[in-house]
């Protein structure tokens, strides 16, 4: 038998004793909040020889700095697992319910999805959260991170065994796949006899892999191609705000914003105001003609590139359109379906543009920055789904769950 | 452009126009209903071609009395589009909302999920009713069926696009793949950029082809290897009762029970009375050691096949446990996750088994029959899903939906 496949079956078994575990389930979670802090020494020294490995492989600053894992990360990720401790188990809520005609009852209860596979990249903490919300919300987890943290995930993942194991409960509700190899990865995305559902956590490039390639169930996240739309009847001094910080409070995000699209009528006096507020930044405007002919020299000729393309950098491009419906078929046509927003006075575009754009989070003057469940008051969050089945937009946990239907009668036939 | 590509964009257009169509949808419907109506000889026309194919080519006659279409079979799908005009429009509908604090208001809306495939084998009454159900529920629809049925199909689907078309819509709505060769079901599995989901309704290994060889979002349907537990303090008049109702009401359905399991504390006593009703329509018992020692040699003696086995026939697998747990172990092992039922006085046992088994599904002291969407009260059914991604269960217009978050706001930024 393959490793995969042992791993598979252990899953199972924990996520049968997991599904109706309710309070132990946070007694696990507290003492993996302690262990963690109890090892930080432990971590930081597993985090090293990754650190090292890394410089030696010439790994980028910014790649090393997100490998890092010092005191203070380590007590963010221990108070971290603390927050999901205290939020509600979604567990067991009856979410709807009636009796029939012939008087059976019929209740449809929260249940976990049972076993949730995560492939993610080279951050070490993905590996505690998306533990933490797997166990939260009654699931098992096989966790496949990336070679680069491959000692630190080793580390953190025996302290959270340990630590779920005092609570007792079997250690296994959280695995970790030791192989970084593609060929583990691969096994993993085939695993359909074991995994309910597989979430990858990273780039492009991994999510495209995945998406392409697992024969699971695969929620597809994080491509965040966003708009902001400036319409002729904009308020533009909070059309500037909007924008200046959808793109420059964190560019690497993905509810950082891509493109504007700026109405005809209002670019000439809100186009020089926009780029007053995006010069603070440096931003490097990418435009249209029509946007060069307003701005001048300063504006990096566009093409269809530009409209595809999620800079996650100080970039940003910007299209003069004729019309609110010409902004919708762009954003139809570019948009990834995470986040887009208007900036109007007009109630009618308003209402328009809510009903038409399709996007997980469709925003009326408020700036795409929002799109997260912790903003959206979900209280913690797995990832943001950009797929239209079973979660879109902020998953929390209650997008961790599914549900069944349990009919209790007296005999009932039909 | 290959073919595929073209109906898929032509798809995603016509879905646009859909997703805000409101009240047009039942328009179109009733123009749909209609038009079966007054073309019924037509139709009658094109399936006669198709039931002449299938004698030729030996079709069995069980899959000739699927395929044909009469008079009276183009009343009831008439009528059946009717009631789904009848049902209230999922779209729209607010699902949660809040004001958070810094005063944006966010909304949870359900929305249709866009583009839905559906591929099907020889019934042609499919063809409508996945079709309506996709229309009302806001989705453009590109169906695929088998090719036993392909002139009912071009007809049927001709019929609709012009009643779609009358009623102001686009015809592209519903469209269908005419090219009925493996390479056809292939591109459409593969249709990532234009396909929100993709659902099979069929047997075993068409459901199974999907799974494997889709790229894109699919809900598993239909398989069904279902359980009746008769616990020790069973009323045994009604373990027999719901026995011989969930065996033999309709043993070609997915919701019919395949095994049985009998505590042996009741065995004894149980297995003579559910034989003898049973025997009413000579069911064949395929049975452990312990059943054919109490009912002899009628017993059938089963081996590891029985327990996976769904038969669809008139024939039951039989197995003697010791314990609750016993029968709940053996239901994790060889259930599909459809349905399954506790017959029981148990109070606790009861419990223990509605929050222990893990199916869509699960009944106390009620038939397994009764898992389908119009016995649920969802008012329509395009399939029972038997996975626990975004739908489980039946599946009424609600699981043909998606959701999105609305923002409105002046001027927040974070």
């Amino acid at each position: 038998m393959r490793i995969i496949d042992e791993m598979g079956k252990k899953a199972k078994i924990a996520s049968r004793q997991l599904a109706t575990a309710g309070e132990q389930k946070n007694t696990a979670l507290k003492a993996i909040a302690d262990a963690l802090m109890a090892n930080k020494e432990r971590i930081i020294e597993a985090n090293n020889t990754d650190l090292e490995n890394g410089r030696a492989n010439g790994l980028s600053a910014s790649l090393l700095d997100r490998l890092k894992l010092d005191e203070g990360r380590i007590k963010g990720v221990s108070e971290g697992v603390l927050e999901v401790a205290a939020l509600p188990d979604p567990i067991g809520t009856v979410i709807s319910g009636s009796t029939r005609p012939n008087g059976m009852e019929i209740t449809k209860v929260r249940v976990p999805l049972g076993v949730i596979g995560i492939i993610f990249e080279a951050r070490p903490n993905v590996t505690v959260d998306a533990a933490v919300l797997c166990l939260k919300s009654g699931n098992a987890v096989i966790l496949r991170g990336g070679k680069e943290a491959i000692n630190s995930n080793k580390c953190l993942t025996a302290i959270m065994q340990d630590a779920i194991e005092s609570a007792g409960l079997d250690r296994n509700c959280v695995q970790l796949i030791e192989d970084t190899t593609r060929q583990s990865s691969v096994e993993l995305m085939e695993l359909t006899e074991y995994l309910d559902v597989l979430i990858p956590r990273g780039g492009k490039g991994l999510i495209r892999a995945v998406v392409e390639n697992a024969k699971v169930p695969v929620i597809e996240t994080g491509a965040g191609n966003c708009h902001v739309f400036v319409d002729e009847s904009a308020d533009i001094n909070m059309a500037a705000d909007i924008i200046y910080n959808a793109k420059t409070s964190r560019p690497s995000v993905c509810n950082a914003i891509e493109t504007i699209l700026v109405h005809e009528n209002i670019a000439e006096k809100a186009l020089p105001v926009i780029k007053a507020r995006l010069d603070e930044k440096n931003v490097e405007l990418h435009g249209c003609e029509k946007t060069a002919a307003i701005l001048g020299d300063c504006v990096v000729p566009a093409d269809e590139s530009d409209w595809e393309t999620e800079y996650l950098d100080y970039k940003l491009a910007v299209k003069v359109v004729s019309s609110i419906d010409e902004a919708m078929d762009h954003i139809a046509k570019y948009s990834t379906g995470h986040s887009e927003c208007i900036v109007t006075q007009n109630y009618k575009n308003a209402k328009l543009f809510t009903s038409t754009v399709d996007s997980a989070a469709v925003y009326v003057n408020v700036s795409t920055r929002f799109t997260d469940g912790g903003m959206f008051g979900l209280g913690a969050e797995i990832g943001i789904s950009t797929q239209k089945l079973h979660a879109r937009g902020p998953m929390g946990l209650n997008e961790l769950t599914s549900m069944k239907f349990v009919i209790e009668g007296d005999g009932q036939i039909r």
